[in-house]
């Protein structure tokens, strides 16, 4: 079964493409495959055309070895908020049914650019900014939640569909179903790579999001972006070996459940034993307010982002999109700026707090997948990170008291993503192996 | 010649079409030909088709009247880096050279739920993000630059092919272009008018931009648009009188030209003699960062957004950006943040201070149009407005050594939008009449 190609990651598939063991169609082939035989549980695919697959892959197969670009032929699902030539972009809403813009989205300029084979459009709650879940199931378990917005994403990586996939993060829609479905999720420093193309929600919030099943696939598409910290990042020599580590719970601690809870005391515990220093800390009390002032700039954004859909067609909106455009919830312009240079103000505070650290170990989610599918979740735990604009990191290794997985997060300063992908090469290395979880797809 | 209906503000066209002294058709011809007699010589357009024009204006007139919007009819002319549905968005760009995206920026979505006439798209510099000036001239001298990025934006409504535009400001892109063509101009407050499918250079600094020939058309897009202040705006009763006014040349009055230095004396004199309340002020040291993080920020934020170009044109770019990608500037992330963080803890404190005026007099621009076309001009004091996220209202009346237009810029505190749009109505039927400028267009 580990022979299969679509089980690949980008990385594997990458060498065996050089290697000349596979070609783009065969691997194209296996994909959607395994795509047609899985769909119709996990439902990840908001669109997907296996003619026009195949017909990129021939395309691809054509181009002479020396002008293969970094991700030829590696298979690539986007979020149905991101727009693509060729494909519809619907953003889960009636009002965009079926509408096909012929924009490719800037992160999906430089993936094309970069050779990558662009397989279709992964479900997404309504225009990533509802909890109510689109049809995706959790591969795990088709009675949960894969977590939202970047559903269909977070599914179809987890599920061996797709070796990489675009989502985004405006509170959680990129960390919260990474943690669900077990694999490694993305958030990077906000703006560091170009939003272009992506509907916008909350313009200071909002950040593209990158699902793998690898940090060195995680670090493929870091390149591709450009995404570039300060210094060169350090390769940790042994592992985490002299890592310095903070443990952050949290002022939002108290949502927690067991499965985070064990996961947050196992990680730590297993860090420590692999020759790491990890100390717990807490936010300085000024931090307190973030959540709140999380959802006061989200909300409040919702209300320029959403007129124009809701001037064409406020019946076809969902009931919180209509609540924000008429400010239901009852945020000032004064609350508004406050909670907007409230948050500014924390960011170089955060950044200082954490370079201290090679990284700051934080929850993904308050435990594992809820059962259901119609809410995705609580981001409670991802707000504040989006918000500080920071990178975040999920990797995978722990499990709940119903054996679905639970990642934690790492976090950093600003521009700090190259560092922070190097951090969790070395962290993944030992949660995967020894944190509980494997997955069984 | 007043009679042609394509002199005819919004507000004005607006009543004829409601007594029904004028048919949508009627007055797109008008403007149709007028734009037909002029565009060899100012070129403000990119793209305007003379079939599609006259076929939404007949769909417009089989509207019945009770189902009219608040702009119906009204002929807009958009700035050719922002989406719009059957019609090219090429960015100045050889790279976007006749690429048709179907999609409607959200400002257009609007304009178009409201009723608006949408003529066509209007040169801009390439992705408004340079100061190449297109072939656009200025429509007072065909030997001046009309500014720049929203070249064409800024001269069609000064020339009366349209009555109102859209443009763009990241530096000094809408508010130049206002000044040099003698028009009112507008930068709302930032993300105040959603973003939502206009090309991004910088995330943080980027807004829409509005051109009209009277405050009351401003006034008409503000609602559209959904502009809204904490506060309902106060209407001044009589004229300026009794209104409180602060004069700022700001920390860039070295650039001054005479032009803008007589204004800034004659205006503050004329709102005086009026019955208003003028005194001069200054930043405070702690401002004294701005243009430079400005500039930091700009270039920085250069590098995400033209990543996508440059990876499938690089040679097709110009310099300036290619540079921006490549950070020639030099500037590092730590720069950045210093440079983020830095003006947004300004913000709250200009907020501070402008509460305290009716509004703040700055100039506009340096001086009257240069001569040429090659070159733009200079935002230098735009930028830091642009950088404090603060609405800004060009209003005309002066003029400089060689009779060109030269406006002054009233600014306020974020989210002071409405507010600003009366104190701007009220200075500007002072300096429209007495200010000594008056168009001979």
């Amino acid at each position: 079964m580990s022979s299969e190609p679509y089980r690949l990651t980008a990385t594997e598939v990458l060498q065996k493409f050089k290697n000349g063991d596979l070609t783009v169609v065969e691997y194209a082939t296996s994909l959607l495959d395994h795509i047609d035989e899985r769909q119709p549980i996990v439902k990840a695919w908001e669109y997907i055309d296996r003619a026009k697959v195949l017909q990129q892959a021939r395309d691809l197969d054509k181009v002479p070895k020396e002008q293969r670009g970094p991700l030829h032929g590696v298979g690539i699902a986007v979020k149905d908020v991101i727009y693509t030539k060729g494909m519809p972009t619907q953003h889960n809403s009636p009002i965009y049914k079926d509408d096909q813009v012929e924009l490719d989205a800037g992160s999906v300029i430089m993936l094309r650019a970069a050779g990558a084979l662009i397989l279709g459009k992964t479900r997404t709650t309504e225009f990533a900014a509802t909890v109510n879940g689109p049809a995706t199931t959790n591969p795990h378990d088709s009675g949960r939640t894969p977590g939202g917005s970047s559903s269909g994403s977070g599914a179809a990586v987890a599920d061996f569909q797709a070796p990489i996939s675009l989502g985004t993060q405006t509170g959680g829609s990129t960390i919260r179903p990474g943690s669900f479905n077990g694999v490694y999720a993305m958030k990077p420093t906000w703006n560091a790579i170009t939003r272009e193309g992506q509907k916008i929600y909350s313009l200071i919030l909002d950040t593209l999001g990158l699902y793998t099943r690898s940090v060195d696939d995680l670090k493929l598409l870091a390149d591709v972006f450009g995404l570039k910290d300060d210094q060169p990042p350090q390769r940790p020599s042994s592992g985490v070996k002299g890592l310095k580590f903070a443990v952050l719970k949290t002022m939002v601690w108290d949502q927690v459940g067991p499965g985070t809870r064990d996961a947050m005391s196992k990680g730590a515990q297993l860090l420590t034993f692999h020759g790491a220093d990890v100390k717990e800390i807490e936010f300085p009390t000024e931090f307190a307010k973030l959540p709140a002032w999380h959802t006061v700039i989200l909300k409040s954004d919702g209300r320029p982002s959403f007129r124009p859909e809701y001037m064409v067609g406020k019946d076809k909106l969902d009931v919180s999109l209509v609540e924000h455009v008429e400010e239901a919830h009852g945020y000032s312009r004064k609350a508004y700026t406050e909670a907007f240079d409230g948050v500014a103000a924390l960011r170089p505070k955060w950044d200082a707090i954490a370079q201290e650290y090679d990284a700051v170990i934080v929850p993904s989610v308050p435990d594992e997948a809820p059962k259901g599918i119609e809410s995705t979740g609580s981001a409670a735990f991802n707000s504040m990170w989006t918000a500080l604009h920071i990178p975040v990191i999920n990797v995978p290794g722990f499990q709940g008291e119903h054996g679905m997985p639970i990642g934690l997060s790492l976090v950093a300063p600003r521009y700090h993503d190259q560092a922070l992908l190097e951090v969790a090469k070395a962290v993944g290395e030992v949660w995967e192996k020894e944190g509980g979880w494997t997955s069984k797809l």
